[in-house]
């Protein structure tokens, strides 16, 4: 921690491939430099590549997945008892990022939970308001609410223009998960 | 090689951040299962943290890199001999994609590399065109002419909203480089 003077909040949103697997990305690359980062995946199951590929970086990467998003599918609202694993992660996750032992601090997923409704917007924009100067916090997922827009430093929207899911390919491993 | 049954070509556009982070984020993972990943990396100087970060995975995931862009700023057209040496590496790039030994080909920041002419449009779709069916191709740059965007599976615009550069921001080491 401290090798960054100056850290910014960015957002990955939009409706594109591209907003994880750039979060991941830049983890990757920030380990090289010596940072210490910390991964909040929210909603996901954590894909084995992933952690595998992390897991050569785990002193300077700290994973943790919580929730899952099964009720989407079946068009429910969360459930009380993942609503509570989700609030307890983001404040464990803000006590990490004002603890000075992280560069970087990643809510992978977070917005798409927001729209959900796993997780309240305010909390997420009083964590973003509580960003010591010094930490980098990636914030990712689709359907970004205005509120978080106005507070970031970057916005980049991945925006789908075209994709093989619509021609009715599943998942794959290496590549999808 | 050999891992995946259906390979896809991937394009990531746009004058967002992403583009090649994601492109690092998809090798990495892949590479956590095994796949193996030949990355050409045109007009850039390889960032030492994305080398460090990868440098655990070298027994999956091979990076070149070749011509710089130092002639953009100088609103210059690219030295011959910067064209010629482009050119050779999309050559070596199209044999190990035909070599049998990769699942996924990188050509980062070639689309930008068509646009600021250092290598041909045409080169690139005859790649494209070429490419085995078991093998993902992923294209990074901004500035996707419609030929390119027509032939891949798979196109995420990464769109620029807010970047902090605007705010006179300088590349910070681990984070944009």
């Amino acid at each position: 921690m401290g090798k960054l003077k100056q850290g910014f909040v960015h957002v990955y949103t939009g409706n594109g491939k591209g907003k994880s697997t750039s979060a991941v990305g830049q983890a990757a690359r920030a380990a090289g430099h010596g940072l210490k980062i910390y991964i909040l995946q929210l909603m996901k199951d954590f894909p084995y590549g992933e952690i595998k590929a992390l897991e050569h970086l785990k002193e300077n990467i700290e994973v943790e997945q919580v929730c899952k998003d099964d009720w989407v599918f079946k068009k429910q609202l969360p459930p009380e008892e993942e609503k509570a694993k989700a609030l307890k992660a983001l404040n464990t996750t803000k006590d990490k990022m004002l603890s000075g032992k992280y560069d970087i601090i990643i809510l992978d997923e977070a917005i798409v939970s927001i729209y959900f409704k796993l997780i309240d917007e305010n909390v997420v924009i009083e964590l973003i308001k509580s960003k010591p100067s010094e930490v980098e916090l990636i914030i990712t997922g689709r359907y970004c609410p205005q509120s978080i827009i106005d507070l970031a430093d970057l916005v980049s929207e991945m925006k789908e223009i075209k994709h093989y899911y619509n021609k009715g390919v599943l998942a794959r491993k290496g590549i999808e998960s």
